[in-house]
């Protein structure tokens, strides 16, 4: 039987060796069987990582195209023929706020094991860096794109923090970002703060918490990078 | 002004290359001040990390003995004297499900730069291995120790997962996994799924997911070695 290896690749255009251990290269140069979010991505990412990578000799499975149950038995038939296969996403890590959760899923209930690289997660990165609660936290994913359904869920959002405490995390698609920024200080008690993460390992980033209050004094200026929002107490 | 690193380090028996990114080695090594959780662990982390390392002309302010109002301008005196400050917890993430958040909000209230390196969290590489909803998700850290409280928490999971479907992740005191596992076992619903992260990214990781009812079914032999645990739909 092969392995599922979880390969994460670089967020934003930050250098490989800024995000991945060495092991990843060793371990994904080996590789000849990958699903990915996208072809021309996971290509890019390869021969980022190694000039020298068969790209020619290799399959990809693309997970934007087909996400089907003859589509999970193929990549299982690979699995059982022993050929060890890696999930990528576009960025990041994958199965994390990015597809390829039912891939790992169809492996863990066929008994396939599963291996977890390590790289980087702007969600996590966030985190940390947010200065906010990281003992206690919900990853909520996209907001609801329209109102009342958004309105609603951020005043339970506002509630849930006062209630637990638990620090809230948020992505938005980057040309959506200064209104979901607008919003947290619309909904947002004055004294709770938030943290905009922005280009988290790229060039330009920048990790910054301050109160809602504080916020409100000012400007961010957001153009079309992706950002991850973290709101707690 | 300095900035404030977030440094994490290996879990487990993991060898460096296998876990850390090369930037990381590069940009530690210059580092001469350090917030740690234990200066012993931290120590040995550097010494592994680069044998050469000066510890001797190093300063190391010690998260577990002091972490009041003192403590905390201290650091921020080394910081505002343009020393860069690394943070450091006994294993992965610093500031996740580990101490040093209060020093990171202390930075981000001061206005100095937070810059998170790259490294294993096993919360997260478990949940991205589990197969379980990776769009939205919950870290809850420990349970209660005892009951009716314990009861009544694992209760309210069970019943935000049917109502939600975030996944929900627990860790626990080696000593007390098997515990643990006992609960969610009897508390979870036939179908809910458990997965069991052991040992994330050492020698013997295994990242094991199945249903409540196949789980009961069988045995998982804990030792004493740290897991993760992920619960959902």
């Amino acid at each position: 039987m092969g392995k599922l290896y979880i390969v994460p690749i670089n967020i934003s255009e930050s250098p490989l060796e800024r995000v991945l251990p060495d092991f990843n290269k060793q371990t994904v140069s080996a590789l000849r069987f990958f699903v990915v979010e996208k072809i021309k991505t996971a290509r890019q990412f390869l021969r980022k990582m190694d000039r020298e990578f068969p790209i020619d000799d290799s399959v990809f499975y693309e997970l934007d195209k087909h996400n089907d149950y003859s589509f999970q038995m193929e990549i299982l038939d690979e699995l059982k023929a022993g050929n060890d296969v890696g999930l990528m996403s576009e960025s990041g890590y994958p199965a994390i706020a990015d597809p390829g959760s039912q891939i790992v899923s169809m492996c863990q209930y066929s008994g396939i094991e599963v291996v977890p690289l390590v790289g980087p997660s702007s969600i996590l990165m966030a985190l940390s860096a947010s200065g906010m609660n990281g003992n206690g936290f919900t990853f909520n994913g996209y907001l609801p794109k329209k109102d009342p359904e958004r309105s609603k869920e951020l005043k339970n959002v506002v509630t849930t923090i006062v209630k637990t405490s638990f620090a809230q995390i948020f992505i938005e698609t980057p040309y959506r970002n200064e209104t979901i920024f607008e919003d947290f200080l619309k909904h947002g008690h004055a004294d709770l703060k938030l943290c905009v993460a922005y280009d988290v390992t790229g060039p330009e980033e920048k990790i910054i918490t301050k109160s809602i209050e504080d916020w409100r004094k000012g400007k961010f200026q957001f153009d079309k990078t992706p950002c991850v929002f973290v709101l707690g107490n």
